[in-house]
């Protein structure tokens, strides 16, 4: 659809592995890496809702006037806020760039990519759709980890491929609660770890806490899954403490 | 090997994510997909026979001046048929732009893509392979729907990987049949459900009958897997009828 | 990375596919792969090591100019060797050109894609690492078939995704040990099957020895999983002899 209509436009493929229905995972995911990306039109959708109430939206942000397109149920969320915020957004309902007749169930056929494509050809969000006061976009709930002196309870809110799990914990936050230093041991769940930098630090197998590529803070294994050694599902607990 | 032989060629990847072996999921696939792709050279590979008897072919199709690639085992059959037919066909098997030595179970790279690449880079069908009738291409065979006053028969045709099932019936025989309207009550295979818009018209973990993106009748489930709700394989019996 | 730092260059993903940590599947793809593909920068990243010891490394190999990218940890072994061997080599440790802050665990965007897009754009070896001495870049550990008058004792090196089975163990090995001709009955690890040219040679479920799309010897089931058939792990031995 898109070299259909912008012929002229660059796709950079970013991810097709985001699970089924895992908008959470999705939306950090882009967090995550439009920082790395040129600025530009950027395309989502993980839309278990589609075809419901929730709105096709574009929204553009504050910083490097990059433009957001996907559906409005949190999915472009934390994107949004890592660069600023929104300053624009339009309600692509009743777009006339929609491709018609457009199917109750994809969206990213009919919707997302035409109006995409067209932004990336030039057009302003208000050629592609109604005024959406910026206020009124769905923001995404988080859970938030509780930081005590002696435990940090924090939460699992995504797992990669490898079975890493992705905590809602800062840096600074662990070392203001449980105050550990790199190379402690840590109990997390009540297996014993180590608070290291990387994978090579410790020995295959050996559960580890580390800051991730994007500074927060992550549980792996080397060489196998944390979140199966944990036993975990998204939003489940992880009690960290010194042993 | 398209980029060596047809740099000037743009290739659109449209899925790498058919099962092995799975020749009519290819052929549906192809089939959706097309009508939204800008005319080019369609190339497509899955290939249980490769290196057997199946003849590698390219064909034009009646409409758009579309060129399809691929093996003569009925993957291309369906893409044809929803572009008007076949008017002209080749037999690659002793095509000159082969490249050789031709291995015996690699065609994609061997055959296909560099012939592809011929096409793309405006050669005809006269100069890459032997004239091919076009009535002598293999059709694919496919279940029929049985449509009944009170009870329709239809298959599982094909799944999609959120456990879709793609039914070899159409909007028409449905409500030609049992006469459902939207929003009223459905069993399937002994199992209640909905027949409904979309997937957000009912609750999470409920079974819908509904018309999907290609016009075709399918089942799912709301956030879960169909084919795992109903134990389905391919080609099995759908049996759909009021409750 | 690449598409900001050289946005000119052409990116081709070859795969995305190799499991993770499995560097020997890495290379063995690598080294296969690269004489069809068009001589230019070409990056790889399978590192169970990141964040290690093991230096990220750029090479340039005897034939066609080729440039190799990634960890030194043997996935660029392979490829080299097919190449004719390294002629020169940089350590890319302290090169000016990573994405700082590096993160201890996600050399794929901080090191390697920004220095490759260097290389891409024109950078010489000497301008974005250190020099390194060939003889100093890790070789690949690879498993030796013995052949023998009455049996071959050769190793799974590595599986596709159809589950067939890559053997340490060239054609002319085979003939010249237990002297196999076409078409004759084969035991493998105590099961019979088939020394075929291809799948379409037997039946379905039919175990067959053959040699591959790339000249050396595999083991497969048509239309089914030779890895599971015969319950095999890397580097597991697979007996072959004349029933």
């Amino acid at each position: 659809m898109i070299a259909r209509i912008a012929p002229e436009a660059r796709v950079i493929d970013l991810t097709h592995g985001i699970p089924s229905f895992d908008v959470r995972l999705g939306a950090i995911t882009l967090q995550r890496a439009l920082p790395y990306s040129e600025p530009g039109v950027h395309l989502a959708v993980v839309d278990p809702e589609v075809g419901g109430r929730r709105r096709p939206i574009a929204i553009r942000v504050v910083e490097d006037d990059r433009l957001l397109v996907g559906p409005d149920n949190g999915l472009l969320w934390l994107a949004a806020q890592r660069f600023g915020g929104i300053v624009e957004a339009a309600d692509l309902t009743r777009s006339q760039y929609r491709l018609e007749p457009v199917s109750a169930t994809f969206h990213g056929r009919d919707i997302f990519a035409p109006i995409a494509a067209r932004l990336a050809a030039g057009l302003e969000l208000t050629d592609v759709g109604e005024p959406l006061d910026p206020d009124d976009v769905q923001p995404l709930a988080m859970p938030l980890a509780e930081v005590d002196a002696d435990e940090v309870v924090a939460h699992a809110i995504a797992f990669d491929h490898f079975g890493n799990v992705l905590l809602d914990l800062e840096h600074e936050e662990l070392t203001m609660g449980v105050g550990l230093r790199l190379g402690e041991q840590v109990e997390i769940n009540g297996e014993r770890g180590v608070y290291a930098t990387t994978f090579a630090d410790v020995d295959p197998g050996t559960l580890l806490l580390y800051q991730d590529a994007n500074r927060a803070m992550a549980v792996a294994v080397n060489r196998a899954s944390a979140r199966e050694r944990l036993g975990l599902n998204a939003d489940d607990d992880l009690r960290i403490r010194r042993p």
